[in-house]
């Protein structure tokens, strides 16, 4: 097919003259204009047409139930292969290969620069410092250069939507249950691990001088900061094989918490080491008054985001309260979608960290707006967060695979990568173990073994490290951080990622039972003959399997819904949950939604009239329903449904389309939710107990 | 709250020179970065919060029924209001007042320029030219700079979504059925518009000239390119109260294919008058060689355009005709949202015209794709550029407000304007009068007075008008365009958006069955107590309403669903209709979806062979079902089922909670939708003939 010259518009607006004179140049000028708008265009279509690529072999091997490489993993190599064939296989796209004009100036880079024309002016804006060896490829590399993304596009566009969605989809009662050890893996286990880091890699960049292999500065501080960058650990990979394979809840909460928060305290962390340098001297030495002011800076700026986050969220939280969007899905859905965006920019523009802001914005929406909204709108809130999760991680992880080729400023330094390779795993190990140690001291669920080896392992970088790495590569010691950052991804990603399956079995992590659960919904979700899995129910003792109803569709946090008939809290729960817990339930819950307990019941007395006043009517509803769903919810032996879409099936073979009724298609309000959640672990246990596993045949093909 | 001073990192990488000297100078950088990335933050969070108030206002409007002023005109005053506190209500945000130093070259200005400061050098970046005028404000007016984006955002990002969107909900039968007279309107008219109003407004310029009011050149191209930009028609506002007040399907058809489709010829049209100017030369007169030129150009642009999307659509319905990923609809939602993405991206990197591309797709993929999506995903495709166009639109048209204030360019000239709003008038009555009556001689269904009209009441200029005119504001001509555009826009948008209402009354547009049902709708979605409806079912005749069957929660489209006998297709669709209806319905549809007749059925027996093997297994099911969907659709008189959730409501009161079972909890093929929408129709006529007109209590609110 013949290109067609289109015509474009000037995209440099400045590049008209108003059809005076230099009409040749003026051409030249917007032929230079249209390359690039086309070379913008075929670069976003690369990485457009990398992700469609990554979505059909992820399905090929969901398909196939390959879980050796995760999909993360295969957006690197596909990454990879596109690099190398943007490096090596493209000739120079450039159209003239002449060093572009150069002028000078006495003072400092300005951000700003004009340039004088004969006598028309332009305006220039700075982008970034050019190593002189690089002055001759500047026009040559355009292809390179336009897919090297502005790194503030990873921090305010893609990370956002990608911790919000942690945020959001986080399994608040595990979460909560564990908050205690979380945030002692996160915050005290991320400073553990980077300062450990950071010290060894000093001691490696003493060698480095030693040997002679270190051509220019290396701080202190710059190992501190790179001790910051690469402790926060990401739960992208590992955990969605536990996701796939159901394995222990706990040990997910645990994973799953810490590198949520670490995300958060190593971002902080290392926007504090860097205030830490003491500013104008640079001296880069330790200095007392200095690392006070750090951990100041530290303390503000955690606790500062995290309020900005949870007040965003009570304050949409407050407004569906009022129902008033009920009757729009779509507004519900954007005042959703802005609320928390705009937590994001307020942090940032109040000098706060967004990604923080907006974690805490997300479990606040979860854990109160989630309730007030229209069941079309939780609908579309999760899944508009899901796709767009979705496609940010799948996009940074194939830009970083791209990124290995294009980025033009590598320094590989062979004895600071085994070195880093080394420092993580001490890092990680002084992270885990004593702090795990120390944890078991005081918890009744202790955390075994096998769960401690498993965190150990399951100690992947992602994400956060690479975006953290990118936003500064100006200075040699930064570009060899970079470097490194990024092959310790790779290496994380793709061994301890797909070892991930191996390794729960080989620690026995798995959970049978569960595992033949999700076969289950796994053949209900894929198999449109339902006869099958009628069959299947039959040809099995269902008698074990009394207590389970699968809504599905519907996120892993809701599948697996226990139908229980007892109501009291676990009594192992921490102090400080059960605390939070209480305070929550009584009053926070029933002033910010429409569940939990009307307020008149949980106040003291005097505060009658306040109570009322707080109080809406769907409270009380909502607490007759609850006692209504108790008796609604208790099951005898033997009885099973599961649905499907519209048909109902039940566990004596005779499926009936009558579409989903009683106990599943009920919604009940979150406490009873949480009610039937605390259930599963009573069940749970007393099928342990029993020392009942069910294992389907199906077992075998994975 | 005390704003703690965050550390931020050096977001221009250049400013560091690796801890060497100049700290000072480094920290300045620094800061005025930081201060820079403050100021980004708050730019687009005023945007956001200005979308939250539009939201929050568009709910208590569609709350209380206001259907005066539409959310887009609302959206506008927003904005404008924010201009003016932003204009004139804050301080000069900048920390220093010099003008920003420059260099001086001889040749013409460059896209790169390397500055060298002390023998490290620096790129910079053309951001365009500036009026000499303004040079000492470059740095004063940062926070008005700040909130102006790039035209191209709107283009790349914003518009594709938009455009999309109303590719993907066009009513497909009642667009083609009127496919001739779209075409006619969309392409003639669009070009008698461009003309009339381009020759007008030369006339306009030749006066100012000789009045003195013209200070610069201002070329019969300009002239032409104004009409361009300025017909096209925007379907928002009007189509938007259309859709509430449910007005005749024709006339929805009508207006919403012509001004989806003339945004496409616009674009197009402005393009092909760029490429006119004769290059090189200054001349600006007319040029024969030159004009066929541009014609050859814009049947190319627009066919190439025309075809690129229509294969994308059929690829991705290819893919998806697989099933493949029907287990996972949330790869099957990314993956059809990449691959209309990479349209638009595909076009633009081909030269050609991404916008009517996504246009072509949209269509497309709502025609072939959408039917071999799993329920899930057509439901999350829907509801994601649901959500997305009404960002984006409301984004464009709050920004719009913005700019009348912002905008540091606006050339107000008294003059223009009238003559450039009696010119669209007189554009827009030589566009829809004679080509209604060429189009009515050859029309069995006559487009009545009234509608024409209507017709002529309802071209509204907006978001593309606004986007072609902002991409070009180089010169003195096209800033003048610029804000003339501007201020037809808000015109048009509040005027004649807020007089629809009344206007579709006094032409007698409006259904009176139809504002019944719309009230229906109304009340169903947002009562909950079912008694109500049965009640008012109850006290009314319900004999005469016996077919329509409500799913609540659907599209427009698909919500009224009549539940008829007769399937054959109409007597008087339009010729060229009815050829493309045969063609699609039995070679295209059963080999892109699941949906149609088997091609075994369709082919001639000669292809015997490739029919067995492009037929899948569904297709024979389906044209089974749909024989089954037939005899199932066959209604008594009396019958009324309304789903509402999972109540059903029968006509005769009762209300059970069995769910969506029989006719509307089944999803036909298309082609029995098709044929129950046509079966509407017919109902319709019968209804109209009987001379019953049923209009509720609660029409008297509106």
């Amino acid at each position: 097919m013949e290109v067609i010259e289109a015509p474009e518009f000037n995209y440099l607006d400045g590049a008209e003259d108003g059809g005076g004179g230099g009409g040749m140049e003026e051409l030249a000028t917007e032929k230079e204009a249209e390359e690039s708008h086309r070379q913008d265009s075929v670069s976003l279509l690369t990485f457009i047409l990398l992700l469609t690529l990554t979505i059909l072999t992820i399905w090929l091997f969901k398909h196939r139930r390959v879980r050796f490489l995760h999909e993360t993993g295969l957006a690197m190599i596909y990454g990879l292969l596109v690099g190398v064939i943007l490096r090596y296989g493209i000739p120079s796209t450039s159209y003239h290969n002449k060093t572009p004009p150069s002028c000078s100036l006495k003072e400092g880079p300005v951000s700003t620069l004009l340039l004088n024309v004969s006598g028309k002016f332009f305006e220039y804006t700075l982008k970034g410092e050019i190593n002189s060896r690089e002055i001759h490829n500047v026009e040559q590399n355009d292809m390179l250069r336009k897919v090297t993304f502005d790194p503030e596009v990873f921090f305010n566009i893609l990370l956002p939507p990608i911790i919000f969605h942690a945020g959001y989809s986080l399994k608040k009662r595990h979460f909560f249950r564990n908050l205690g050890s979380i945030l002692t893996y996160a915050f005290l286990g991320t400073a553990i691990s980077c300062f450990v880091i950071g010290n060894l890699m000093y001691g490696v960049v003493k060698l480095m001088q030693v040997v002679g292999q270190l051509t220019d500065k290396f701080y202190y501080t710059d190992c501190l900061f790179f001790g910051a960058i690469i402790s926060a650990t990401d739960p992208v990979t590992v955990l969605a094989i536990f996701n796939e394979l159901h394995a222990d809840v706990d040990l997910y909460a645990l994973l799953f918490g810490e590198s949520v928060m670490n995300d958060a305290v190593a971002i902080v962390l290392s926007s504090s080491i860097v205030a830490y340098q003491p500013a104008g001297v640079n001296t880069h030495t330790f200095d007392a008054s200095a690392f006070f002011k750090s951990v100041g800076i530290f303390l503000g700026i955690f606790s500062g985001s995290f309020a900005m986050g949870a007040v965003t969220g009570v304050v949409t939280a407050l407004i569906s309260f009022q129902y008033i969007l009920h009757c729009f899905p779509l507004l519900e859905t954007a005042l959703f979608f802005l609320m928390s965006w705009s937590t994001f920019l307020l942090a940032e523009a109040c000098g706060f960290t967004g990604v923080v802001a907006v974690l805490f914005c997300g479990i606040t929406q979860a854990h109160y707006t989630y309730n007030n909204l229209s069941e079309e709108s939780t609908k579309r809130t999760k899944q508009l967060f899901e796709v767009l999760h979705f496609l940010a991680e799948n996009f940074i992880f194939s830009y970083m695979g791209l990124a290995l080729f294009t980025f033009q400023n590598h320094v590989f330094s062979p004895i600071f990568i085994v070195g880093a390779f080394i420092a993580i795993f001490i890092g990680r190990a002084s992270n885990i173990y004593p702090l795990s140690f120390l944890l078991n001291l005081g918890r009744r669920h202790k955390i075994g073994g096998n769960f401690q080896h498993m965190m150990m392992f399951a100690g992947l970088r992602g994400a956060m490290a690479f975006a953290l790495a990118i936003r500064d590569t100006a200075t040699y010691a930064r570009q060899m951080m970079f470097t490194t950052t990024l092959l310790i991804v790779f290496f994380t990603v793709w061994v301890f990622g797909g070892g991930t399956t191996p390794m729960l079995s080989c620690l026995h992590v798995r959970s049978g039972k569960l595992i033949l659960i999700s076969h289950w919904v796994e053949a209900l979700q894929c198999t449109v003959n339902h006869t099958t899995i009628v069959q299947v129910i039959k040809t099995h003792n269902t008698s074990d399997l009394y207590f389970f109803c699968f809504r599905v569709g519907v996120d892993p946090d809701q599948d697996l819904q226990p139908c229980g008939d007892s109501f009291q809290t676990k009594q192992e729960s921490a102090w400080l949950f059960r605390l939070w817990y209480t305070f929550d339930h009584n009053y926070l819950k029933p002033i910010l939604t429409h569940s939990g307990p009307p307020l008149t019941t949980t106040l003291p007395v005097c505060c009658g009239p306040l109570a009322h006043c707080l109080t809406s009517p769907q409270a009380y509803e909502n607490s007759e329903q609850l006692r209504d769903a108790d008796s609604d919810l208790i099951l005898t032996d033997g009885d099973l449904t599961l649905t499907y879409g519209d048909t109902a099936i039940t566990a004596n073979g005779a499926s009936s389309s009558s579409g989903p009724k009683g106990l599943n298609g009920k919604r009940n309000g979150s406490t009873s939710e949480e009610a039937l959640e605390r259930e599963l672990d009573t069940r749970e246990q007393e099928l342990l107990s029993r020392g009942t596993r069910l294992v389907f045949p199906i077992e075998d093909h994975a």
